[in-house]
């Protein structure tokens, strides 16, 4: 929210960007960021690179994308403290509504009821922390592709 | 089993394979069929391809590959019962357990308590069934990277 708007706002944006481009696996995605605006951060990929052998989205390019972007989010919010941490996913809880055919969109927010708050001030203070991320693949027709529940890791760096 | 050994089990072997292969996102993962004795199927890939910023292997790439491990298992175990089907992955549960600094290795075999027979029966008697698969990514040391256990949908082509 703070950066929003801002020089570092984009500054983010296009390092979090960069170090998606630099793992190989998810390079070979081409995902890109579609937006962030200080609580939400969706990242969209072609169709043409996912399909599977029914014309849809492959699942595991879905729950790819999703983990990225839940990732991605908690890493932006880490940064945006001004702490130094890494991150893991821990565990994801996927579901496959309906069948996409069209390009992937992965939307990330915080689950209900955890707080940004309480995840930066327990890793300031504990070094360590825990939360979970809701994320969505909305279809164009309206409705959702398939959405995920995934708890992330960080622990600060020494 | 009735195929093992036999030149229909190695037919249906390179089939997966090529099906697998011929998905975009799936060929960038270059997967391999690793063993497959009847009841428990492996893939491997290469860890290169598939690290993250930690030099560990990718959340969504061990994910992948045990989504197309057990989607595997079940469309060998329809076509085995000499049906025609798609196959859809309904849902996944992950758990990282442990980063994996070595080649990928996904190993798929039905979930406790569920049975091949009931779940071909009911195929074929109803045109459409659901079972329960887990799915394993070992250490080299010993112990487990990730495991997953994830239902999956098989409905009769008309």
């Amino acid at each position: 929210m703070a950066l929003e708007g801002s020089v570092a706002f984009d500054d983010a944006l296009r390092a979090l960007e960069a170090h998606y481009l630099a793992m190989p696996p998810v390079a070979a995605m081409q995902p890109r960021i579609g937006g962030y605006d200080g609580e939400r951060l969706t990242l969209v990929a072609p169709l043409s690179l996912h399909v599977n052998d029914k014309d849809c989205a492959f699942g595991g390019s879905l729950v790819s994308l999703m983990t990225l972007a839940s990732w991605g989010l908690v890493t932006l919010k880490v940064k945006e403290a001004g702490l130094d941490a890494d991150v893991f996913v821990a565990d994801t809880d996927v579901r496959y509504l309906a069948p996409l055919y069209a390009d992937l969109e992965a939307e990330s927010s915080l689950d209900e009821g955890a707080s940004w708050e309480t995840f930066i001030t327990t890793l300031r203070e504990r070094g360590r922390a825990r939360t979970t991320l809701a994320c969505r693949v909305p279809l164009p027709e309206g409705g959702i592709a398939t959405e995920a529940r995934a708890r992330y890791v960080a622990i600060l760096r020494r």
